[in-house]
């Protein structure tokens, strides 16, 4: 039974605070091991990454050449694959790449009043790994959600990795990578995949981001690979806030917050809304709906730990509480759902109207499935092109201009005690800088 | 003296790969140590902060509301200040303000073909710490380049920390917060100051995201509390690399690379250039100009340690070398400078020409200058609004939306082992998910 919290009662600010301190990721702490792993990578290289795929994937491979996946399998993967599967593919894809492609940042270039040029200029990261996990976790829609916005970057290099158990990669994950133009793929896995990516190998050139989901090794292998390379946001349990009137088929709101609590026994689905009769409703279809899933142990376990229903007294209250929980996904399952999300800040992709169920997103919305969990989005955002770019700012000044603003540098050089800096705008205006007086 | 490669040698790679993976920040590890000042604050709040400022910042104060600094003081370290420091000030303010409200990012709203409503909404973190180290890197400039981006942004809240050992802080730093409309000050600094930030004590109420630079000790309790908050970036040794032809005057380019060499024995100066004889002038001038300079010891042993020029056969080759070596700040004092702008894409900002000393963006240029370091601007760029803000995703169907679109999201489920995921978009439309039929 999920946790029921009721705005009204007196203890509601304690347990609701209790609900939001609450530690679903206990990530066990493989530090060590991983900076073991990271070390025999840097030093072995290829003989390491031999060594440790054969002792951790279980699969024995002669030759370092052999961890590459041939292009011609990956394409081939790509023919193989249902015409239903591979239409669903490309129109996810198709989807994705038209949402990205408006979030490409515009260079800005000026000149303000007194001449000086100002600008910010984006430019693509000249190359990023893909981690990609394996077992149930090996999800094609997440190949595309990763892919496709450092394509639309522009990035010129995008090198995949995924651990193969059984000495097979799922082949739709190599699908989908076909269908995004990645042919660079090896069949490693766990920390020491990210380590032969931040480091490279004799086979593996390093590149300069990682990104993409994984277990506890390969999180912290890439917090502390970070600073080498830059990484995208570690990603925790999956989560979804619903905010439902007493309007909706209870059965649909149900089936929503149970899509999120079949990933992962430590995910977190939350309803909130303002009949404590409709909050009946939906526990009751949870359950259910619960008996005819597949995944129902994880989906049950998930709810029952993790699951919370909130009662208000009104839906007027559920912007200031969705703000602190600044849920992964948040629906808004009203008439007027733009009220009440115009008047929410902190949330990752919200879900508006009762025919936009979470799922969209999920797969075939345009937007990315890739978002921040665990409260992050209060300080954070959704995978975007913007991972894939950084700026450069531009400055041009000439004679005039550094004339106009030297004696403003200079004294706060001069309050600062930072002399050579005085003196290297100085040095081109001829005035003294101080200290050299 | 620094070392000088030239890429007409046998050996150039070997030593430029090598000047490449120099270490330069040799940061003692003091995980252990935050570890337990984190755990203090966390446990006795405001006691334990009173206790680790009397034992690490010498500074015995009884109250914890003396922590902070009284808005009048504030206020009066403006007024006090030197009408010329303060007209610096303002025309710094005013020019990173101008500059930066350009990169306000702009909300995006649309219908696509299918009808599905799609958007990214921008709005900003509730609430940003900014830490100010003491001691001589207590800079009012960094007050400005932190707090008129996260301001800009529209972040309603910021607070700012900075340790005050004689039990006074630099006064230019209270005046420039004031310039910056900021008045929740506290006298508190290191880890304990971060630890009170992320996880707030009886008087310090929490923030969200935690920004400016600090000691091994602020940096690793940033690395410690990211997650509960957001960081920005963790800052290494200031760097510059200078692209001169043989047409500048040596004493100019001299004054460019002692201006960061004087900041910390760990900075690095390079120069490219493609003259020996000009190398040769540069190096002699530098020599010259570092025995008139206050900071000459520093300056001195950041530049023999770990300065270097590069002599290529053509400035042709710069911007390959450039791009590797990724630099925080670069010049290119040449008449032509945005030719090779053009061709290099990893630096934090560049100044393009003869009169714009990288001082200037320091200072009054008006873009920021918190930038990547230690070859970051490989995937990082500097600090700036979107630090200051996050994306959430919108997505809207209705009924004939989500009609169109369920096959294939029903699809992708089916093929992820997901039912509940199909079962949330074929409930809507009448269609069974895949696990049910």
């Amino acid at each position: 039974m999920p946790q029921r919290l009721n705005t009204a009662d007196t203890d509601f600010e304690a347990r609701f605070a209790e609900l939001l301190d609450g530690k679903r990721d206990a990530s066990p702490d493989v530090g060590d091991r991983v900076r073991s792993i990271i070390a025999e990578i840097r030093s072995r290289g290829d003989a390491a990454l031999l060594d440790l795929t054969r002792d951790l994937d279980k699969l024995d491979i002669a030759e370092a050449s052999a961890l590459r996946v041939d292009p011609v399998e990956i394409e081939k993967a790509w023919h193989e694959a249902d015409a239903v599967t591979r239409s669903a593919l490309e129109t996810a894809h198709a989807r994705i790449r038209s949402h990205h492609e408006r979030q490409r940042p515009k260079d800005d270039r000026y000149t303000d009043d007194l001449g000086v040029e100002l600008g910010s200029r984006w430019t693509p990261v000249e190359s990023v790994g893909l981690y990609v996990p394996g077992g149930t976790a090996s999800y094609p829609s997440s190949v595309l959600m990763n892919a496709v916005p450092a394509k639309v970057a522009g990035v010129k290099r995008i090198v995949m990795v995924a651990p193969a158990r059984a000495g097979t990669l799922n082949p739709l994950v190599l699908a989908a990578a076909h269908l995004c133009g990645i042919d660079e793929i090896y069949r490693i896995g766990g920390a020491q995949a990210v380590a032969a990516l931040a480091y490279g190998t004799e086979t593996i050139a390093p590149v300069v981001k990682i990104v993409g989901p994984g277990n506890a090794y390969v999180a912290e292998a890439k917090r502390q690979v970070f600073g080498r390379v830059g990484i995208d946001m570690i990603a925790g349990p999956s989560e979804i806030l619903v905010i439902a009137d007493a309007r909706n088929d209870p059965d649909w709101i149900a089936a929503d917050l149970l899509s999120q609590a079949e990933h992962d026994t430590a995910a977190q689905s939350i309803l909130i809304t303002d009949t404590s009769g409709f909050a009946d409703a939906v526990e009751a279809a949870v359950e259910r709906q619960l008996e005819t899933l597949p995944r129902m142990a994880v989906a049950r376990e998930s709810w029952s730990t993790n699951g919370a229903i909130i009662v208000t007294r009104s839906l007027d209250e559920a912007p200031a509480l969705t703000d602190r929980i600044a849920p992964e996904h948040l629906e808004i399952a009203t008439e007027e759902p733009e009220d009440l999300a115009n008047r929410i800040s902190n949330a990752g992709a919200i879900f508006l109207g009762r025919y936009t169920p979470e799922v969209i997103g999920d797969y075939v919305g345009g937007s990315n499935h890739v978002l921040p969990t665990s409260r992050s989005a209060r300080f954070s955002s959704g995978l975007s092109v913007l991972d894939f770019v950084k700026r450069t700012s531009i400055l041009k000044l000439g004679p005039d201009q550094l004339k106009a603003l030297a004696p403003a540098a200079m004294e706060l050089a001069r309050v600062e005690d930072l002399a050579a800096h005085g003196r290297s705008v100085g040095i081109r205006v001829n005035l003294p800088a101080d200290g050299e007086r």
